[in-house]
């Protein structure tokens, strides 16, 4: 069977083009090529597959087997994957998954996509909804102590809950040590992602980043998105800036028009293989 | 740029066929390559040349660029590259590495190497040799405490410092909090490998591996060596025994004629890919 390695900001998934090769068991695939010693080595498995109500439908598959409804770094990989290999001549192309239809813009060089533009649709501020325990809409400055210090935290949801917070050296920060503990704290009822944000200027922020059930990882598109439209609500970027992850960067915009977030980032092959 | 992702008890990495690739910067491709977001995703790589002195030469290189001498889990996957893919039709060949000639037999089923057995040389005995600051020779009881419970250890080379102990249960053992002290103790001028071993019977023993500056692994050859020989000493085991290593199994025998230890055990293709 082919496959194809890729990655967005060192997220990697290895993608499997479902109009030519036929998968049965998607979860028990996912957990053996996904380990890392044994197998291809992954986050998981991604399966590029016809649609009956888009142009393409992606279906993910975690390194332990579970389906997940989306990811901002893979989607972006189906993108170039489908017009690279000539899946697809079009540009903007609609891609369903379980979080929904997202509609993906391609940017071309020399032929193949070096970036593309995601529609991740529209921020959640409703503290029911996010959630978090809240007297405040939107949550601003909801204080959770840690290990003797408080932190200002900005609770948003861009699908999943996020909380934000300020910090003056994120590369010296104790991520994992806060992290671990707001994660669990009792005012998230689901739990939640944490981003540690520090303002470089207006259009610049550079974040780190706690992921629910991972921990710390290299790069996270939703909580880029939710970092933007929180230092937004904070009066401290414009509504379109780049975000610096420890993967590399993407250009986060919450457009003051239709009120829809847009991420803009690379999808990188690192190589294909036969398993 | 073709190469093979093979593994021998979960030890993976990267072999290229060096009689039709040219690899130029051998340490710079290792660190990209080998890296298992961005990358392949490996151990390291290895290079399959032709040689001088013996039928094959292996060059190995870790995942941080730097070039290693030998590796018992990589040189059978090296056996049955050559063998598999028509590059010698022997089953005992001879291979140049920085640690020596090692010769290997293999062992094929269906046309296919399923086991490698790899001459390992002969066990190091000698306190200032393995080293290790000791008044005995063969350095057996070699008491050193941790954490208030002290251990008895028995100490050998194979070319590189192993201490042995024994456990009565190695699943449930602190391997890393263990290890790790005992690793830098000032018995040990160029550091140790650490293995803690469980014996079943006098045919079968359990170890776990605790590497000299990689942490806990899940199968070291030399280790498994080294415990062979460790427990012949300490009248717990025949001289020809399964190690059951996190990995897998290895069968490991000291022969009484020559004094040289062989270690015979699989060796597994992943997946191929080109780069």
């Amino acid at each position: 069977m082919k496959f194809t390695k890729m990655h967005g900001l060192g997220n990697d998934y290895i993608y499997i083009n479902c109009f030519e090769e036929d998968v049965k068991k998607p979860s028990e695939l996912a957990i053996e090529m996904s380990n890392r010693n044994f197998g291809v080595g992954s986050d998981g498995l991604v399966l590029i597959m016809p649609s009956q109500k888009a142009d393409f439908r992606m279906r993910m598959f975690n390194a332990d087997g579970s389906e997940a409804e989306m990811c901002g770094n893979a989607i972006r990989c189906v993108g170039k994957y489908v017009y690279d290999n000539g899946l697809t001549h079009e540009l903007n192309i609609a891609v369903e998954t379980l979080a929904g239809i997202k509609i993906l813009d391609m940017k071309v060089e020399n032929g193949k996509v070096e970036l593309v533009k995601v529609d991740m649709g529209e921020p959640i501020f409703d503290p029911a909804l996010v959630p978090v325990k809240s007297e405040k809409n939107p949550v601003i400055g909801e204080t959770i102590e840690v290990n003797g210090t408080v932190y200002d935290f900005t609770c948003v949801s861009v699908g999943n809950p996020h909380a934000i917070t300020y910090v003056h050296n994120v590369d010296d920060f104790p991520v994992q040590e806060v992290g671990k503990i707001v994660e669990v704290n009792e005012k998230f009822p689901k739990k939640t992602n944490v981003e540690f944000v520090q303002v470089v200027d207006k259009n610049t922020l550079k974040m780190r980043v706690w992921e629910r059930g991972s921990g710390e990882t290299m790069a996270c598109g939703t909580g880029a998105c939710a970092t933007l439209v929180a230092t937004v609500l904070n009066n401290k970027s414009n509504r379109k800036s780049t975000i610096k992850l420890l993967g590399g960067d993407l250009l986060i915009e919450w457009n003051d028009n239709d009120n829809h977030i847009y991420m803009t980032g690379p999808a990188t092959v690192s190589f294909q293989g036969i398993w």
